[in-house]
């Protein structure tokens, strides 16, 4: 029985809320031998807090040693197995531009390339053109073209960079890139390894063929080669699952796009804390659970920024009696993963996590960070497993078994 | 997905060196209420630096509650899961006396014994004769005997005990015992389950005829009885799944054997710890990763000497400063299970595990023993996950999903 089984088995009716608090990336790592963490420096009277009235511990995202990119890291957190549910990467990308990707898509990541007289790549980025630029030729050139069969969206995403949307019936995936990584050598053609992603394939090279052909006059962006040819994951509806109508209060598409792939209602949560907490209680009526995406942790964590990441942190800290003041049932804080600003880069060290509500089982910690997490009440725990214990914990999960 | 498919996925190569130094039944018990393990009891200021430096943790050799052989253990230390991967009795005989069986043999434990005129044993260990006579009927009788089709191999173990080998094409490794584990009854004739194991149980019931035949004027060792027929376990190498270049350094033959099953280069590392840490040196810049073996943790834990164990831990601290001084970009201390000297044998209790490395995250520790670790920030984890850790410190593991 797998644990979304379990859950279905278990759940209970109640009406109590949970908020889901993500600070992406929160964990981190020492500079200096005998140093302290990001979170460790940061002045966190709230977060330390939450530490005393609540049980804490060091989420796993996906196993020892593994680090998660964004779509696993957030995926374990909603209680989705990040092993058993994969989300390609045109998937990713398009959610990243907050493309309404759906089940019959298949979501490609494009490049512009420069391609000589004989069809030879010569730059595999196009000399790299302006984000204008691309919209441009996306607009001008790609957005033109038709394949019958299938509905084709083009969506420019940054520089060289598109996103290639077909949607249809019984198109697969399992189609290999056409860039072949190289310059001084031509685009492959798409080929796909099974009917349904030869099907994509033909459309693929049928695109290609015509954009080819629209493209021929233009300088530098004469050419584009295709790559993560991804499906539609299969996912189980976040509410189907957990019986919990939810709301997703991110400011960056791709946490809005990864609240969206587990059928969350994404709420225009605007631009900052400021404006998510606003709408938090706005909505607060609403639903049953809340997801708030916190961005910042992670950004400066990957510039390398230690004091702007504790800085992040100590802003984050600052709005948690706004949530807390709403009086939510379970109230979580942890991240999708660790993204130390030693490492410029997420890693796979465990991340602190605190559980607030009224039948948790309190650990005596003082301080919420790496140090204090590691010997608290939850222990160390694979991030999947977060959702069971925010269920229990809000009464609505039963016993199993008599 | 299993955990090596994960791997082979997410591995990048990296120029990075990964120590594992595995102290035999490392962990251990306190004798009294109150009182220390021989870990605890022992002086140890270099491991202790290395708990200091690096993160520590309790690893469980298989699940809770089991107690693991020498093969599991060392299995899930090599990063495959001992559940998964089983070595049979008679594969692990032969390892055990250094014969190099592959995958087209069935390695099987052989035992000398006493039959009367009516062909019933009398005596099922043969009198227990001497090693040096298990030698003498071994090569004058057994080593002449030859089966069509097949290669036959025997090799003396120790007093009654001798290991037989058939290597051929399409030999099953299901056969039964012969071996009634009474006296008072003939041995039975060899059986297998299925075709496979029925043409391995033919060759078998050849070869014991053909000895019955040599044997049946000698004294005692007349008779014989096979058990625990294994064939060669399909297990992927330890390089193509890790991308190591990996060299094992071990002083007895079973752990040399085991490492050889995984693919490890086996090297003479002499007859002492000092032999080993001299050809570690020697061989530093050939290898990726290097897999120390230190017997004596455990066998004087099997031997019930708590202060000959306290010992042999106190000299195996005394080179960590040596392989230290190489700078490996990973080090690693810990054990295959516990053997407390308290229980003279293998236990199932956890083992006390410290991984040093840049990016590791250190935890304050400032010893290495089992009330140290039991509070580490690598927690309690499964023996099998230690080597994404080593590889994910080693820079040799990228992210997984983006």
């Amino acid at each position: 029985m797998n644990i979304h089984e379990l859950i279905a088995e278990l759940r209970e009716p109640a009406k109590s809320k949970i908020v889901l608090l993500v600070a992406d990336g929160l964990g981190g790592l020492a500079l200096e031998p005998g140093g302290k963490t990001e979170l460790e420096t940061a002045r966190t009277p709230n977060l330390d807090a939450c530490a005393r009235d609540g049980v804490s511990g060091l989420s796993i995202p996906v196993l020892p040693g593994i680090t998660p990119g964004s779509g696993p890291g957030h995926l374990g957190l909603f209680g989705y197995d990040p092993l058993e549910y994969r989300i390609g990467r045109g998937i990713l990308e398009a959610l990243g531009i907050n493309f309404p990707v759906g089940p019959k898509d298949v979501a490609i990541r494009g490049n512009f390339c420069t391609l000589n007289a004989d069809g030879i790549i010569t730059d595999r980025r196009a000399g790299r053109p302006t984000t204008e630029r691309c919209v441009e030729v996306v607009t001008k050139f790609l957005r033109t073209i038709t394949i019958p069969g299938v509905e084709v969206f083009v969506e420019p995403v940054k520089e060289h960079r598109f996103v290639l949307v077909f949607r249809g019936e019984g198109l697969g995936g399992h189609v290999a890139d056409t860039d072949p990584q190289n310059v001084g050598v031509p685009p492959l053609a798409a080929r796909g390894v099974d009917a349904a992603s030869e099907k994509t394939a033909a459309v693929a090279n049928a695109f290609i063929a015509k954009a080819r052909e629209l493209l021929k006059n233009e300088k530098d962006t004469n050419g584009l080669t295709l790559r993560g040819f991804a499906t539609y994951p299969k996912i189980a509806a976040f509410e189907e699952v957990f019986g919990l109508k939810s709301a997703a209060l991110a400011v960056y598409p791709m946490y809005k796009g990864l609240a969206r792939l587990v059928g969350m209602d994404i709420l225009d949560a605007g631009q900052s804390l400021g404006d998510q907490i606003a709408t938090l209680r706005k909505v607060w009526n609403d639903y049953d659970f809340f997801f708030l995406h916190y961005k910042y942790t992670d950004s400066t964590g990957e510039d390398g920024n230690f004091p702007g990441k504790v800085q992040m942190i100590e802003r984050l800290d600052a709005v948690i009696p706004d949530i807390r003041a709403l009086k939510p049932d379970v109230f979580i804080v942890t991240g999708d993963h660790s993204t130390p600003s030693k490492m410029k880069s997420h890693s796979w060290h465990p991340v602190p996590t605190v559980l607030v509500g009224e039948m948790c089982r309190p650990d005596g910690l003082t301080e919420f960070n790496e140090s204090a997490c590691r010997v608290g009440g939850l222990g160390q725990f694979k991030a999947k497993y977060l959702m069971m214990l925010a269920m229990a914990n809000a009464g609505r999960l039963g016993k199993y078994g008599a």
